[in-house]
């Protein structure tokens, strides 16, 4: 499954976020515990976290079958794993493409189709392999069978010169959206010939949707449903608004959760609400008129991740929630955590309770299982799935 | 010591602070260790933490006297203890102010004279009881006699109505400068008739030095330095850039850390990068014209206190950082931690460190002892001095 692009891409990736990237300090970071974890909750009650599954290298995504068995993506492996009854099977799926694997790329989001009963397509992003050592962030579905994906074929290869990941998600109107990452300092995000920084609005089979907002607009690629993002890192639906909710990664701060409308700007590499990494303020001024503002956000980053809302029965005090992955505090690694953001009538903010920072791993997804659990990916070298439940 | 206003008074603080805050939420709080703690930091060292000191009634302040000895402030008794050769001496000074206890009023800062071989005054803010019930922040200095103060008097009573907070700090030009803490919503931080939310300037001996940037200004209060503020919970010096340096606390976000700059507006209420406890953001900006931006902000917030440049020896990697208390993260109490931050040559922020969060104590105050280790105070029923020490 490991394809390794040529001397001369891994070059210029490293370079890329080298230049990117802020000095690098790490706090040292222990090794995961065995579990199970208990902690008491800001909400007046206590959870115990199980670590279903360890050993996984660097999960990305969970997705849940309607057996309520669940597929796990392994970025560097660039494989597909399987949680049956919570235990991780030895066999990974195949039928999985071909990826480029490396700190920022390999095997990505992994989402079920829409109509999963009438068309069991499982949709994957990832980075692929193209001839001369280059690579672009491509979208694939194959047709499940029950164990493996078969007749996996791609259904939209994006134009992205480097490699750059993407999360994907099924929009209320069964369209597929999917945010491409930036990769360079000076983003392309407000251009409108560029895909990186932008929301996509695709078909499932990888069309353009007839009702995109910018067909026709002069310049715009049609692809494009907003603009100006820097990282979406993460996208989830508001399970009774019908909102399409996006987190986006800051550099130092900065980080947001917006909530998606059609056409608009978000305002990167203009304005922000963080510093650059080596200091001054990304912009003069942190709002801009035209850019939408976030509804949430972070100073230091957490550096966001996956997010979800909770609106299972097993904790009711959290139904409403939002839950956001953390890979790193203040700059600093080896500080990840989980957030759970807590909003009034409006989705306004009202408080925020960081969880599992003792454990300080980089956490990549987190989802409602249908058992109404929480389950949570760590995107480590021994990457792991844990699953919180009630305390018992 | 301890002094009950009025049930009255106390009524209205109540209906203040409860209008003030947002609805209670707490994570529940472990007892704090005996120690030594030991931690692992992001700069590659370790660290030890020593309970120095425990059972004080929510320490607020700490001043090292030349004999290397320390005195440190109780807010809810009212009591200055004293520290010599890191232990805890059981008598109180005598010589201390009767104060007004309360959950956001006593005794609170102190700091000594800045020529305190010539003249060994020692300062302090308090929440001074006045007849009918009523109370203000005054401050006071008494002359250290080696044990105890003596003839102490106020130097100034700051017409404000209600109990309300003040940190003062000694600048580099020798005058007092002391935060008055808003303590209501609809603070009058603008207002330049009042002291509420405004840095002031005094002499040594409680007079308006002539110099003040507001002398002569129709309606302002010549004892104005800078106003707009909403809650200066810190003050300290850089030591070698000749800055008064704040910490600000904000709403539901928007703790800030701000140069101070004489005769300059802070924005407080009318912009703050902070949402209302009830959700809604503060201001519609984030930004005003003639309003001075933070260097440094928080969202969510930390609850941030006293804070203190380090440029010992002890820990060489930590010189010209600024640590930060904070009393409780995301507006959920029982996740009190301390910061760490660092900059650039040009002071601005590259990354950011909490420490202590397994603690959850509530940190008031942070200094650096003539030793080069880091002093930490815990505002909490059973309230603590730390030592952070490097790991032996």
């Amino acid at each position: 499954m490991k394809t390794l692009g040529s001397a001369l891409l891994m070059g210029l990736l490293a370079w890329n976020h080298q230049a990117w990237a802020a000095e690098a300090i790490t706090l040292p970071v222990p090794p995961l515990p065995p579990g199970p974890l208990h902690y008491d909750t800001a909400e007046g009650f206590a959870i115990e976290v199980k670590v279903l599954a360890r050993g996984l290298d660097h999960p990305w995504s969970i997705a849940f079958l309607p057996d309520g068995s669940a597929l796990v993506t392994e970025k560097n492996a660039g494989a597909i794993r399987r949680l049956i009854d919570g235990k991780l099977q030895t066999e990974s799926i195949s039928g999985v493409p071909e990826v480029v694997p490396g700190v920022y790329s390999g095997l990505l989001d992994i989402a079920l189709d829409p109509d999963f009963a009438n068309q069991p397509y499982i949709y994957l992003s990832y980075n692929k392999p193209l001839p001369g050592g280059l690579s672009a962030v491509a979208y694939a579905r194959g047709r499940w069978d029950g164990h493996n994906l078969i007749d996996t074929q791609d259904i939209y290869v994006a134009d992205v010169g480097t490699a750059s990941g993407s999360r994907i998600l099924f929009g209320p109107d069964g369209m597929l959206y999917a945010g491409l990452y930036v990769d360079v300092v000076q983003a392309p995000s407000l251009a409108p010939e560029s895909l990186k920084g932008k929301l996509i609005r695709l078909t499932p089979e990888g069309g353009v949707p007839a009702d995109n907002p910018f067909i026709g607009k002069e310049g715009f690629r049609p692809e494009i449903y907003t603009y100006g993002h820097r990282t979406i890192t993460g996208l989830t639906l508001h399970p009774t608004r019908n909102e399409i909710w996006a987190t986006e990664m800051g550099p130092n701060g900065g980080d947001e959760v917006n909530l998606i409308y059609p056409g608009n700007n978000y305002g990167w590499p203009l304005v922000s609400l963080g510093r650059s990494y080596q200091g001054p303020w990304q912009s003069e001024k942190f709002q801009m008129d035209g850019a939408v503002d976030p509804l949430v956000y972070w100073m230091p980053s957490i550096s966001v991740s996956g997010m979800t809302f909770y609106d299972g029965a097993v904790f009711p005090l959290w139904q409403g929630d939002l839950f956001v992955g953390g890979m790193k505090y203040g700059e600093i690694a080896g500080t990840g955590q989980l957030q759970r953001i807590h909003f009034n009538a409006d989705m306004q903010e009202l408080r925020r309770e960081s969880l599992l920072g003792d454990l300080r791993q980089r956490i990549r997804d987190v989802k409602q299982g249908p058992d109404g659990y929480l389950y949570v990916l760590t995107d480590e070298d021994d990457g792991a799935v844990l699953r919180i439940e009630p305390a018992p």
